[in-house]
């Protein structure tokens, strides 16, 4: 009999989700849609496409979740992994204040559960099967629309006395810098998020010349524009988008050189979509770090790439679930 | 029989000393003069002195550490607490590249030893024994010469994989700020040290009006001139000198919300000579940490003064070397 495993990712507007093994293995993998007004509608979908994947495989008579041994949810937003209550969660408004380990057992027969914030589930992901598995302490810094951040010490991740913990977008880096979606003032997000980066590309766009490269492509793409087609741009050697770019990794580097001398771990993992845009940011990140970190031997931590991809945070709850019934 | 647990804390010209009972009471304590070219000779007059101090208590033909159960050692620099060695250490110089915990073993009969930096040193002296001795989550920020730093999760120091964590002092916090005497530019040390804080305050003067009270009192005291005096000046309602600690509190509290925001600790403490400025400091620290940190709930977290005062390192040595035979 396999024994499977489930981790699932909640965004605003997709639940992804990964069915593996007891080693980590991916057996099965999906999406349903988020109900962003309800946890229950959501959650309730999820288990019913999880209940057909497993069907061939359940005994006749069993019960639909009689192999399922865990169940993981990663979620945005600030999450209590104790109590299971999701507290503020911009994307997901209408889960605030739900208890998501409650709605999971409802769900899912009364299995194991456990609950995560979501960039905590990509950063465990990676611990476990991606760019971190050689690593104990590890940073993830993911560039989505917003800025997230995980923190791992010795095997743990870190959640912080009331799950505030590793909100590296929001580490003000200039207090004369832009001004952040949070209210304040020159935060990582404020140069690092997709909104920021298309703030600025767009701004850019209007202060040039207007038929630059970039100016053209900001009108031609209008509302559709996303940092994929900026770093496209910039690939092709388009001056003004690549700066764009070196920025937004000398501001990351800058954020780096703050968290290495706290912390010191062994690898930064850099993941999220702005982070295809690969070595137009890493270069000038890793070139300024190195100035900013005091102790010699901590200077030259990797700066790496996330490996797992959009799967990243519900394979991370699949190993956390699993971890919760049979250890590390 | 006593059981006698010895601390002590190297700084450049003094190494401070506390002889503990095994409930972490203060039994003697003590100061010897640093030989800052020789840390062997340095711990050989501490154990001449401690061997004093227990004399009393020690049975005839028995050797003179016979009640001695664990000795710790708080260093200024980079410690490595698993192999003894002490790496950068400006205070320090001729003790860089020394293995710390061997000569401890070679000064005193072979007792196990413990070394750590001076900031965790203070710090886990007032988790076991003073301001945060109700919490396993803390930041210390030590304002001395420079500003140091030190952070305690679920009751365990952090030092990270070079041994390079915590330098709080070196948090870039604008990047046009002054610069700092690492080099590096707009570092809470830069604002927030002693040597920042005189060079600020001897600014000020020359550039005032002469017959200022800050001018007066910055030509009075010269090369004496210490935070102390400055404090005092501003106790009594002078302005200027109320700006200098409100402008350094603001910075502090700048350096908190990135603080808070990353490891969302149970309570901050701030110690060192300079912290003796309590609300002049505390103020406006306080007042900017709430619009800084995302987490509601991680918004109030207390900001207190150190209580142990000088010997917090020396007795925080203490305690480590305690726990180190007897457990926590």
């Amino acid at each position: 009999m396999v024994e499977y495993y489930l981790g699932a990712d909640a965004g605003g507007t997709g639940l992804k989700y990964a069915l593996t093994d007891s080693d980590g293995s991916l057996l099965h993998h999906g999406e349903v849609i988020t109900d962003p007004t309800s946890s229950k509608k959501t959650i309730a979908r999820l288990a019913i496409e999880v209940a057909e994947k497993m069907a061939p495989t359940v005994q006749v008579g069993k019960g639909p979740f009689a192999n399922l041994q865990a169940v993981g949810l990663a979620c945005a937003g600030i999450v209590n992994p104790n109590s299971g209550n999701l507290g503020r969660s911009p994307n997901l408004l209408g889960w605030e204040g739900n208890n998501l380990k409650r709605i999971l057992a409802n769900e899912f027969s009364d299995k194991p559960t456990v609950v995560t914030n979501d960039v905590n589930g990509a950063l465990y992901g990676e611990y476990r099967l991606g760019a971190g598995r050689d690593c104990e302490n590890l940073v993830m810094i993911a560039l989505g629309t917003g800025v997230g951040g995980g923190i791992l010490l010795n095997g743990e991740l870190l959640t912080g006395a009331h799950h505030g913990a590793a909100e590296i977008g929001h580490m003000v880096l200039d207090p004369s810098g832009p001004t952040c979606t949070c209210g304040g003032v020159g935060c990582l997000e404020a140069w690092a998020g997709s909104v920021a980066i298309l703030k600025q590309a767009r701004l850019l766009a209007r202060v040039e010349n207007q038929d630059t490269a970039l100016a053209l492509l900001v009108a031609e793409k209008g509302d559709s524009l996303s940092p994929h087609h900026l770093s496209q741009l910039a690939e092709d050697g388009d001056a003004a988008s690549r700066a764009l770019f070196t920025e937004v990794g000398h501001r990351l580097g800058c954020a780096i050189g703050n968290l290495v001398n706290l912390l010191d771990p062994e690898k930064i993992i850099i993941g999220g979509g702005v982070a295809q845009a690969g070595d137009l940011i890493l270069d000038s990140c890793r070139g300024i770090v190195p100035q900013l970190v005091l102790a010699e031997e901590a200077r030259h931590v990797p700066i790496v790439q996330a490996e797992l991809g959009p799967l990243s945070a519900a394979r991370g709850a699949a190993s956390l679930a699993r971890e919760s019934v049979i250890g590390g």
